[in-house]
């Protein structure tokens, strides 16, 4: 058994509602390009390589739904994307046994009616989140709620990168060119988020909290020791106009490093073994998720899928881990 | 033997002339706390817990010049700091078997001038650049002209983070805090200032170019499938406004992954073997190199050095890959 537990959908009617938000059809570009994201037939035989016992949690793609819609529009938006993932899981169990809800994170008084609808009447086993909201970073406490309501829930929370505040700037100057913005950018941001949300404390508060990042917690596995005695051991000493010791005190006790190794990463990292190796030593076989960013490889689907087995099924790794991998631990995240 | 290839320094007369330079006294308090960078006896006491056979090559300590002086002061601090290091060079040989030269990167005229004079009459065995100047990125014409002279004089160039472009802003949003731009913001922008590299086409023109990444390639090695099928394989396809095809074709024949194997990357990773091992597995024991980033470690110069030997000597790897790790591949470099 396999669960992939990141791949994207924008499902049908959903695409279509989103066609009419978006401006720019030149956005529309790589999206129609890629048919297996928003045609349900074609991804379904597209699957079937992959034998019966390959199965997908649906997240929704990019771009946020924040970033699409208006905070008027962005609750219709969550509800349609929300009720068409569970539509699809209804209608391919086998394929697709839960779903992730998304939310309008710009309405702050529909994030949590969206929520709580979809969890408790549509049966969304987690939510995603995107590395920041429209620019905000996740550890603005009306973001924080979130993490503490899926903690108290007990469920997972999907964490996805987006380009991040300034970035519009940023990227005029040095990283809009060549495409840096995807390629490095995103895995930036997802440090960062983590970061943001290490220092809020929230994972000290609630250790038990279900954070997933993707493409396997981004720079932090391979940075292990500039965490530990770059950051945690001299926090600080870079800094003139902040008490980061009091800071420490009151709100981290830990090493910084112990609070980033509760994050659960996936395998998305494009097929290649060097980083799953790495993430794995970071964070344990018990914390990893195959997961395949499915379907935005060369082939628009089946690639990043048979190249991340593969890359699993020669990882030095006991059987039982494979397994957890595989699906163990992310039914036990969903409590499937 | 064992050569470390990214140590700093601020030699004494160095270091007094920055202090006049710099206007803000708390930007001080730092380099205050750590005398092995700028008092020569405690640097040298510090090394000797590594035995005869540790050496350091010298090169200069963050800020760059650039950020401490006008182009009107650059070149005479440039040639302070060069002539300085060649003074401990010529003191200690047997502990600074050879130095780094740094350059006044804001004085277009003055940089070919001191790239010169350091190499030709002060014996430098390379040149440092940050990885922009000024908030420019390095694929600028007139410094990948300093890569040119560099190939052409088979010597390497050694590329030490510093904060990036519009960074500023960006900071003011998400990353000021918590020392998020020192942590991640650095590795970061050395990923992007190789990725700057590869697409100016310096690596496909200068296949034996040498450049030294410090911290083995920030986010490069565990990235590897990302720049792979997702970047190489599908360059364009997120943009809409530039041909990389024809760029490609023009420019970069080979896969992009292949230039970014051309770089030297350290195993300055504050001591975790995680990331040396991941930074190894992408770019080998031929294009690895020791080195500490001394003296900024929570002791002030040891701790580092020896949490990284600890490292080095329990990667598993033969003895013959460990003495180019250790010393084999530097000297290689430096042609020493």
């Amino acid at each position: 058994m396999k669960i992939d537990a990141y791949s994207h959908i924008l499902p049908a009617p959903y695409f279509e509602r989103m066609r009419q938000l978006v401006a720019n059809p030149g956005m529309f570009k790589r999206w129609l390009e890629l048919p297996a994201l928003h045609d349900i037939d074609v991804r379904l035989r597209m699957m079937e390589e992959f034998g019966d016992d390959y199965q997908q949690v649906l997240t929704l793609s990019s771009p946020p739904i924040e970033v699409l819609a208006t905070p008027e529009q962005s609750p219709g938006l969550a509800r349609l994307a929300n009720e068409s993932m569970l539509e699809l899981c209804q209608k391919y169990p086998e394929r697709f046994p839960a779903f992730v809800a998304s939310l309008p994170m710009n309405n702050p008084d529909a994030v949590f009616e969206e929520l709580d609808y979809a969890i408790d009447e549509l049966g969304a086993r987690g939510v995603q989140v995107f590395t920041n909201v429209n620019g905000k970073p996740l550890d603005e406490p009306e973001y924080l709620e979130i993490f503490e309501r899926m903690a108290q829930r007990d469920l997972p929370v999907w964490m996805h990168p987006a380009r991040g505040p300034g970035h519009a700037d940023y990227l005029t100057e040095s990283t809009s060119k060549y495409e840096i913005w995807w390629a490095l950018g995103w895995p930036y941001e997802t440090s960062v988020a983590m970061s943001r949300l290490v220092f809020s404390g929230i994972l000290e508060r609630y250790p038990d909290l279900k954070i997933i990042t993707h493409h396997m917690g981004a720079m932090i596995p391979s940075l292990e020791g500039r965490i530990g005695l770059g950051w945690s051991d001299q926090l600080g000493s870079r800094t003139a106009e902040v008490d980061y010791a009091k800071l420490r005190e009151e709100r981290l006790p830990l090493p910084l490093v112990d609070y980033f190794r509760r994050f659960y990463a996936d395998t998305a990292l494009s097929g290649s073994a060097i980083g799953v190796r790495c993430g794995l030593d970071f964070f344990g076989a018990e914390r990893v998720l195959f997961g395949s960013d499915c379907p935005f490889d060369p082939q628009g689907g089946p690639m990043y899928i048979r190249e991340i087995i593969r890359v699993v099924d020669e990882l030095d790794i006991t059987d039982a881990e494979r397994e957890c991998v595989y699906h163990r631990n992310v039914r036990g995240l969903m409590r499937l």
